[in-house]
């Protein structure tokens, strides 16, 4: 007997082509110790090679050597979504209709502990997720409803449903303060959910066509989501209203000025950033000059600031008569202009 | 006369309040040359420290030493838009319902060689955007329409209007090929518009207040929006569907599991990437160890892969019996579990 799969899952399966290039990996040069190259590095400009690996590469703390199969937990129908305590003692395994709750901590044959129905009976669970003390579970899948158990009761039971306009629930991600549920919707939606109150905090658009899949950083301030319209979208969050901002065309750091007079400078993937305090109101408009070394920002301050990249050591000052509230730079990084307040506009030679 | 304000950022000065710290910087150590410090280094952890400057902070090729006032441009209404073109022979300064077009090649007192008319008479521009050849000019602001300006005519004309259901635009973009046109609105939304065909592409509700600001990468891959709702959106276009991605918990990595087969590495900031391929068909799970270094995958074509962070070095494979649709590891990192085609979960332990 054919195992059905859950139908979003069988639509990608059969109606998009394979981009994978057949037999790339052994027409290319670099294999080693006999095994075709399979990892490659793929530069900027395309440019595919294979990867040659650093020594330890496979051995030393914190890699594993292999894995071993400790038990097979027969559900009964296709397992979408799995996970498993923080304690390593129980996992849960979502089919069609229902979680089954396993205890994993003793060696042989397994039956479930307990069934957790959920959905409609003929509905595919998509995603469960444990919250770390172990006493809550929430699961999304074929229905417009997610599930929050309590597990905490000598019975699990339903404590809360959480019901939004998708039709489907593709994956969910709890944030690390286990306040927030985001649910990556099929329709392309994320949702937000307060886990408290057990309401919708908001939603937004992410993705044209279903969202599939979600991550969150440690720090809870950084959200990917994945979609089936080709794109990744990280989202983050700031302490403030956020006027102007650019990307640094050397790369690896953004520039965003703040509503609250803030300058800051972000590292693109590290967590720490400069903050700069030399506006006194609102930071308006703000431009990297083409080389990257150095950016402005201009102000209801009056001022145009330029920054050196990233630490900002304040490189000019120009103080203008009324607030400044767009900035441009050339393309040869000669001339910056500016638009003001006072019905003007200023032209700037920038003197090397 | 008061210089009025455009309305939304009225809004945001008079009801926010200003998130600054007063007197900070006077309070902390680090002042340098007499100047109280001003750039500060904010850690991960919130810990704020004035920032020592480098030696070439203020010196060396790039960096300007000042910049010099050459020209005033008598706007006669508040400019919230400026532009200069890549000749640096022209700059154009949006108002109140046009855009004045002043050559800036010559010195002496300046008069606006052009006046384009654009929204309506009471309504500000608030971002132009010039193609780099200088013939066309991209005009939005509070109203629902751009204009798109043919400059190559003897006089300036309108040579397209493109309508969206936003009553505002905040802010424009072009990509790097030229080819698109992306606009922030006040509703939050994004609109993508092709410029050649002049139709909205598609649009994405990326901010739940208005969408502020954006910038856009060298390579036009990465788009960056910034919000009144206190977020900064990061949209990156990739080759196919994506079907599964794990932020890496120590940071700088993104794995994403393709439609394709391909498993890909990518660094946050750097352009480059790693391509995995091992997997015979759709990647449909995966997930980080928490220690960060390695990660699993799992596809279709019954596998699941460990690799190491970020090359991909393959630690070890496991092949199911059937299509394997979901993981998860445990906290610990010493248990994998698997969610199978096969009607049952299987739990591995990590062999170190």
């Amino acid at each position: 007997m054919r195992v059905s799969v859950p139908c979003v899952l069988q639509v990608a399966y059969e109606s998009r082509s394979h981009l994978r290039p057949s037999g790339l990996s052994s027409s290319l040069p670099g294999s080693s110790g006999g095994k075709p190259a399979y990892s490659f590095h793929v530069s900027a400009d395309g440019q595919m090679q294979p990867v040659p690996f650093p020594s330890d590469a496979l051995l030393g703390p914190g890699i594993p050597r292999h894995a071993r199969q400790i038990h097979t937990l027969s559900h009964g129908e296709v397992v979408c979504a799995v996970t498993i305590s923080t304690s390593t003692r129980h996992v849960y395994t979502g089919g069609k209709g229902c979680v089954k709750v396993w205890d994993i901590s003793q060696p042989g044959s397994k039956s479930p502990m307990a069934q957790l129905d959920c959905l409609n009976r003929d509905n595919y669970i998509r995603s469960c997720k444990l919250l770390p003390d172990g006493r809550t579970l929430i699961v999304g899948g074929e229905a417009s409803t997610l599930s929050i158990w309590d597990l905490a009761t000598p019975t699990p039971r339903i404590k809360a449903e959480l019901t939004s306009s998708a039709p489907a629930c593709y994956a969910l991600a709890i944030s690390p303060d286990n306040k927030v549920c985001f649910s990556c919707c099929s329709d392309g939606n994320i949702v937000v959910w307060d886990l408290h109150n057990q309401t919708l905090v908001r939603q937004f658009q992410g993705h044209t066509d279903g969202a599939s899949c979600i991550d969150i950083s440690n720090d809870g301030t950084k959200l990917w989501t994945g979609g089936l319209d080709n794109t990744v979208l990280k989202q983050q969050q700031h302490q403030g209203i956020i006027f102007s901002l650019g990307y640094c065309p050397t790369g690896e750091w953004l520039a965003v000025g703040m509503e609250s007079s803030n300058v800051e400078v972000l590292h693109v993937s590290k967590p720490d950033k400069y903050q700069l305090h030399l506006h006194e109101s609102c930071v308006l408009s703000l431009k990297f000059a083409y080389c990257g070394k150095w950016f402005v920002s201009t102000g209801k301050d009056n001022l145009l600031n330029a920054w050196r990249t990233p630490y900002g050591a304040s490189i000019f000052q120009s103080k203008e008569s009324s607030s400044v509230l767009s900035c441009d730079v050339s393309p040869d990084d000669k001339y910056i202009v500016t638009g003001s307040g006072d019905k003007k506009a200023t032209v700037y030679e920038v003197v090397y």
